[in-house]
């Protein structure tokens, strides 16, 4: 996979595909190749440039089970070149809660040299919990 | 201001004015009025559509003290009528620690009806701090 992929969904999807299997050549396949590219995980700082975004997964995947997660997509701003998705990731680990709030990410693709790849991956932590009873 | 603004920069510089003055026509005048906009603030849940967006600065605006707000600007990703700021945000508040670490911020912006205006603001909070004497 070097042009990219043929829409902002088939690179979404391929950089779920790799969060789940823990794929880390998938997972960079995802990216955009420029030094442009950032990612910020939950409570995390922000990772500029391909070596600090894949060193990041690369930690994920080695010290993380292998999660389910499923996406529920929020809004979709589209233009000629650049797609912004808004998501929520209810991320599944085995041995976690499994009535965790989902997870916000806003993803940024952007269209170069006739594919699509994932230039930007922002991820907020879910809201604190109220009381038991009440809604999380 | 019914057209928008001539830039996403002109945009953005009238969202940050209307946080750091309490202004509520302002910031929604940033905003895009349809129904697509989608704000995260930090920790918070998924905002979407203009009533709650405005709800949300209402509220920060009445419980909160005005701050100072200085942007570090991080990434740019722009192509026709579609623009993504990642930017710092080094929020002041009078009362609070001065040395918070700043927060990231996902500012997008759409071109409409001959003018640029915000669409989605997501928010992550900074990373915890290491223990004292190591960076935060």
């Amino acid at each position: 996979m070097t042009t990219g992929f043929q829409t902002p969904q088939d690179a979404e999807d391929a950089f779920y595909d790799a969060f789940e299997a823990h794929d880390l050549e998938g997972m960079m396949a995802a990216w955009d190749k420029s030094e442009d590219v950032i990612c910020v995980q939950p409570m995390g700082p922000v990772l500029q440039g391909t070596a600090a975004v894949k060193s990041s997964w690369q930690a994920i995947f080695r010290h993380q089970s292998k999660p389910d997660v499923e996406i529920g997509h929020v809004q979709w701003f589209e233009r000629e070149g650049l797609a912004v998705h808004v998501v929520q990731e209810k991320v599944s680990v085995a041995g976690m809660p499994e009535d965790l709030p989902p997870l916000v990410a806003t993803n940024v693709y952007r269209l170069a040299e006739g594919g699509w790849r994932m230039v930007c991956h922002q991820v907020s932590p879910p809201p604190p919990r109220l009381q038991a009873g009440r809604i999380s």
